[in-house]
C-alpha cells in the first residue's frame, strides 16, 4: 500500500491535475464507465459527527475506492479542520488495498476543479467578471481553480458576514486581479460567471437579481435544506450536474424539484457537454452547474497524486 | 496511522481475543451503543468482482470505522485469496484516519468468533458432539473455535464434496478429537451443536433430520438466495441472530420470512442474551443463530488487534 500523507499534497497535486482528473471522470461517468456506489453518511452520537463513505469504480481510469471521513465541528479544540476525510483505492484486480491518502486538500481541490470544469464547458462567451458569494475557506480554492482556467479581469464578492471578505479581496491579491465588494444584485448584475459556496439554508442569489448570460456554479448545497439560489432562478436556467438523483435529493436542484418548478429530465450531467453528447450552453441566458460532489471526484484526484507521488519519491509503501 | 499487515495478524490474534471483542460488541449493539451503517456491497463489472464497505460505531468501545473490500472470484490467477479486505480505523474524537489492517484472517476469526459466542450462550446443557456442515476454507476456523469455547468429546461432518472432508478430519485431529464423516440424517440426529458454513442456495439440513436438544449456528448465508437450512427447520425453532433486518434481507432467515412462516418479531438480536435481557434458549428444542456478518464485529477485532501490535511492537507508525 502507497500511502502519501496530508502534508505532501500540497506541493504534489497541481490546479492542473486536479482539473484534467475532474473533468476525465465526468466524462467516464456520462460514457457508463464510471459509476458511484450508495453514500453513506450517519450523525455518529458522538462530538455532533457526521461520519461516512463515498465510493465508486471508475472503469475507464481503472480506479476503485472510496473517501471516508466527515465533519466535526469541534476539531478546532484539537487544533484540526472540521472536514476530515483519507482516500483509500483498491487493485481493481484483485480488491487489496493500494494506497492511503489525505484527503482533506485533495477535496478543496476537487471542489474547485468542478466549478472550473463547469465554467470551462457553460460559461458564457467572452466572461470578463467572476462574481463569488462566500468567502469561507473553499472560497479561496474556488477562486484560484475559476480563474487559473478562465480569462477574467476582475473579481466581485459578496458574502453573509462582510468582514471574512479580506479573504477573497486577498486571494484576488494574490492572482493579480481588482477586487471589489459588491451586493447581491449588483453582482447577479455585473458578474458573467457566479461562484457560490456558501453553508446558507436559504435562498441568497434571487431571479431578480441575475442578468444573463450568467454561467452560475452552485457549490455549497450538498445536504437536504442547505439552499444558495431562488428556486425561480433555477426554473429558469439550463441545469447542469455531476450526479442528477444527488442534485435533485441532496444538491442545490432540491428545492426547485420539490416545489415541481424542474422534473429530472431538466437535469443534464456536466459530463455530457464534455463528451459532446450535450451542446451545453446552446442559446440559454443563465446556466447553472450544482456541483454536489459524488466520490469518483474523490478517487480521480488520489490517483493522479499518488502517481505524482510515486514519480517523486514522495510516497511511502507499507507492507499491509 | 498504524498499520498491522495481514501478515501478522496470525501472530497476534488470539481466538480468545476474538471471541472477547465479538462478545462485547454483540452486547453493546443489544444495549443500544453501537451501531451497524448501511452496508454498500457492488458488483463492479470488472474480473465479476463484488465490493462494499461495512462501517459502524461502538460508543461503548469508541471504536469507529469500515471493513472495506469484497469477492474477487479469480484471484487464484494472482496467487491470493478470493476475499480480499482491509479494515480502516477512525477516531472518534476528530475523524482523523487511526489504524489500517488487513482484514483476511481477521474476517475469518471474527466469524468463527461469532458463532462460538452462540454456542456459549445456545448450546444445549452437555453438548458433547458438534456437527459441521462444509469443509471448506472457513470450515477449519468455526471447528477451532466451537471446539476451543466448548467441551466437546467428538466432531462429525457432512459436505457436498466428500473429498474436502479431510479438512474436517485433520482440523479434529489437530485439536485431538475423533471424526466421523456422516449423512445429514445421522448429524441432524446425534450433534449438539450444529455449525454450518458452505455456500449453498438450497436447504441442505432438513427439518426431519435434526433431533434436539440442538443449537445451529447457520454461519453461510450473506446474499440473497443462498441457503442452508430448511425454512420449516427455522419455524419450529428459537431464532437468533447478530442483526436481525440483515438475517431477514439477506441472512438464513430471509427464506422462511419470504414465507411467511416468521416475522421480524420472531428473532431475537444475540446480544440481548449475552446482556440478560433475554433468557436464550429456555425450554426450545432448537435453536439457531443466524450469523450474518457485521462490520461492527470486523471493527472489533480489529481494534483488538492494532492494541496487540501496538503492545508487541508490531504496528507501524505512518505519517497520513
Amino acid at each position: 500500500m502507497w500511502v502519501v500523507p496530508e502534508s505532501e499534497i500540497a506541493g504534489l497535486m497541481t490546479p492542473e491535475a486536479a482539473f484534467d482528473a475532474v473533468e476525465a471522470v465526468f466524462a467516464a461517468m456520462a460514457r457508463g464507465d464510471a459509476r458511484n456506489f450508495p453514500v453513506v453518511r450517519e450523525a455518529i452520537g458522538h462530538e455532533d459527527a457526521l461520519y461516512g463513505f463515498k465510493g465508486g469504480f471508475d472503469g475507464a481510469g481503472m480506479t476503485l475506492g472510496l473517501k471516508a471521513g466527515g465533519y466535526w465541528p469541534n476539531n478546532a479544540g484539537h487544533g484540526l479542520i472540521n472536514h476530515q476525510s483519507t482516500v483509500f483505492l483498491f487493485d481493481p484486480d484483485t480488491g487489496r488495498v493500494s494506497a492511503a491518502v489525505g484527503g482533506n486538500l485533495l477535496t478543496a481541490l476537487r471542489t474547485a476543479a468542478a466549478s472550473a470544469v463547469s465554467s470551462k464547458y457553460l460559461a458564457p462567451q467572452g466572461a470578463k467578471v467572476l462574481g463569488m458569494i462566500g468567502a469561507g475557506h473553499q472560497s479561496a480554492f474556488q477562486m484560484r481553480a475559476a480563474v487559473r482556467f478562465g480569462n477574467f479581469e476582475k473579481v466581485i464578492g459578496w458574502n453573509p458576514h462582510p468582514d471574512m471578505l479580506t479573504r477573497l479581496a486577498d486571494t484576488a491579491a494574490e492572482l493579480g486581479l481588482p477586487f471589489e465588494a459588491v451586493d447581491l444584485p449588483t453582482l447577479g448584475e455585473q458578474a458573467d460567471v457566479i461562484v457560490s459556496i456558501t453553508s446558507a439554508f436559504e435562498p441568497l442569489l434571487l431571479d431578480g437579481h441575475v442578468k444573463g448570460p450568467t454561467h452560475i456554479a452552485a457549490m455549497g448545497t450538498d445536504t437536504k435544506g442547505k439552499q444558495e439560489l431562488d428556486p425561480a432562478l433555477v426554473a429558469r436556467a439550463r441545469l447542469f450536474t455531476d450526479e442528477v438523483a444527488q442534485s435533485l435529493s441532496i444538491g442545490e436542484f432540491q428545492h426547485a424539484a420539490a416545489q415541481k418548478l424542474i422534473s429530472e429530465s431538466d437535469v443534464i450531467p456536466l459530463g455530457q457537454v464534455i463528451t459532446g453528447q450535450h451542446e451545453g450552453r446552446g442559446n440559454a441566458e443563465i446556466t447553472i452547474f450544482d456541483g454536489t460532489g459524488v466520490g469518483l471526484q474523490d478517487l480521480a484526484v488520489a490517483r493522479a497524486v499518488v502517481e505524482l507521488a510515486k514519480e517523486q519519491g514522495k510516497a511511502t509503501k507499507v507492507e499491509i
